[in-house]
């Protein structure tokens, strides 16, 4: 079935190996990294080369498929041992995304089932990884356009196609919203200091026709002040058991200004990012990166001093109206809501 | 008085002529260019070689001295109507920030008191614009800080000495507040698309031996959250009889999250940015610039499709703890107490 507005894929299995596009480079080269090995892969997660938590679960999958075909062939007696111990050099490669661990967790449960030649089956998981997936964010995509009446959009970061398998969570319901003409116009954040909104999600938007128009994260107020926008979608890295958001820096900011201005927020990501076993998002391992993505300057400069760069923040279950999932809508969510999704 | 923490200054008279730090080239380069004529002072302002209200108004009215001087060796008969449309000519280099057509009429005002060459009187009352200006920092510094019981500070944009004649508005209040060792840190906005935090508040701050840290502006409502912040300090650009205040865009955005986190909220500026002829905020030219300044890349590349570039946001008075002024502090501003301060 064609899908309007849906042409680009982040994450590729090809005959043998994994195809990754570049994301670092874009929009200015539309390079694709070949991955054949797990260690490489791992790297490429940590080096940011693919992002977006739904991406980083698929990657991860495909990653344990090349770790598998090589240790497999290494030995015949010590393959699964040493499978495991790729899969822990890749559950290291980023800390806050749990879908990461979801399908690392997925893919070590079927590893330790198999007998004989693990890559086929582990590919079969791989691939099913992926297809579901996609499928979720078709799925989440309506359910999360039939809660939108007109109005604009604005998005955080990159949450399309290149964040996932494949069309995307939050981009996905601002795509399909989009083609049922049930929005006017999309606003998306740059996002400091990786601009995945410039670099990314107003390229995807560009290469899928929707209009977009970008802002820096400080006009977001001023923005909503003058009534354009009638909903925030953004994605999650991970979601906790009371319903709290980690995703990343500046969503936080961003639900604080919705509330003020009775502008809806809705989170969007599958429920591979939920992770019942914390409480609260208090508990979500923010990961801090290098201070000179702050502090670098576009003409090869940088700026004195220190910089302080968490990569995400936690945005209350109390400023959420909606997290929507491929199980289905939750409003104001809390523990009991969330629980009851995925009872 | 040696005064600690203040080595900068940003608009200079030496001899005959202007001189500014071109703010544009901060903090790699650090450039003087010599001004001689009206025109290229109008256009440095539009080009931003100086920015912030206070030091544009001081700008100002030293072209005005420039333009007297040629228009007076120009014409014996008819200087003062040529010096009357140069000054129309600074007055449309920015938009926004009302001290640039404060200090325009106080000289124009001067001017038209004026018998014989008009030259030393109007350079003696730039200067006293200049000095009154740096007095009426350190004055509003002291009044400032006095507010502030520990914590850290954040502030947004630069309105320290590259922004004023010298010293600082709500960086005045920072260099004092840490000089009497009432704040434990400084945090400061990057301040996009400009980057005025990172290129100009950090260079300042580390000229003048403040530790402070950087942070995007996404990050803002995380480090409130983390309970870092006591107080936040900005500058302004236009304040409306109702105590609304124009100011760089972002800052409406962090007085919305100040509230939400009881995170206190401060506006200094000189009454010179004060525009009683505006009932309220919504009076004030937002100024757009160049959608460029948004899209183009560290790389050299752009981001496809639009961007929206408002340069100034207005937060509204109720948002608002502490105006700062040099007559006074406002505190809860609102019209009556607005109109008491200048009374």
């Amino acid at each position: 079935m064609a899908v309007p507005h849906d042409s680009i894929r982040a994450v590729e299995w090809r005959d043998d190996h994994l195809i990754l596009i570049d994301q670092r480079v874009l929009p200015g080269q539309l390079l694709h990294l070949h991955l054949h090995d797990a260690a490489s892969t791992a790297q490429a997660i940590t080096d940011m080369v693919v992002r977006g938590a739904p991406a980083i679960g698929v990657t991860a999958a495909y990653a344990v498929v090349l770790a598998a075909r090589a240790r497999y062939a290494q030995s015949a007696a010590n393959w699964r041992a040493l499978i495991r111990e790729d899969i822990d050099v890749l559950a290291r490669s980023r800390p806050t995304a749990v879908n990461l661990f979801w399908a690392l967790r997925r893919m070590g449960a079927l590893l330790e089932r198999m007998e004989g030649d693990p890559v086929p089956a582990l590919l079969a998981e791989a691939e099913a990884i992926h297809r579901e997936d996609i499928e979720a964010n078709h799925h989440m995509a309506k359910l999360g356009a039939a809660l939108i009446e007109g109005g604009g959009m604005l998005t955080h970061c990159n949450t399309g196609s290149l964040a996932t398998g494949g069309y995307g969570t939050a981009l996905g319901v601002i795509r399909e919203a989009w083609a049922q003409k049930r929005i006017q116009s999309v606003y998306a954040d740059e996002t400091r200091p990786w601009l995945q909104g410039s670099r990314l999600t107003a390229w995807e938007l560009a290469q899928d026709g929707i209009p977009a128009t970008l802002i820096c994260e400080g006009a977001a107020a001023a923005l909503m002040r003058g009534g354009n926008i009638s909903w925030i979608a953004v994605g999650a890295d991970r979601i906790a058991a009371n319903g709290d958001v980690a995703n990343k820096i500046g969503t936080y900011s961003l639900a604080v200004n919705a509330r003020h201005h009775g502008v809806k927020f809705m989170v969007v990501a599958p429920t591979s990012t939920l992770d019942l076993s914390l409480e609260s998002g208090a508990g979500i391992p923010i990961e801090s990166r290098d201070p000179d993505e702050v502090l670098k300057l576009r003409d090869g400069g940088r700026a004195p001093g220190a910089a302080w760069n968490p990569v995400f923040d936690v945005t209350p279950a109390s400023l959420i109206d909606a997290i929507v999932t491929e199980r289905g809508v939750v409003l104001s969510p809390d523990t009991a809501k969330m629980r009851a999704l995925m009872a």
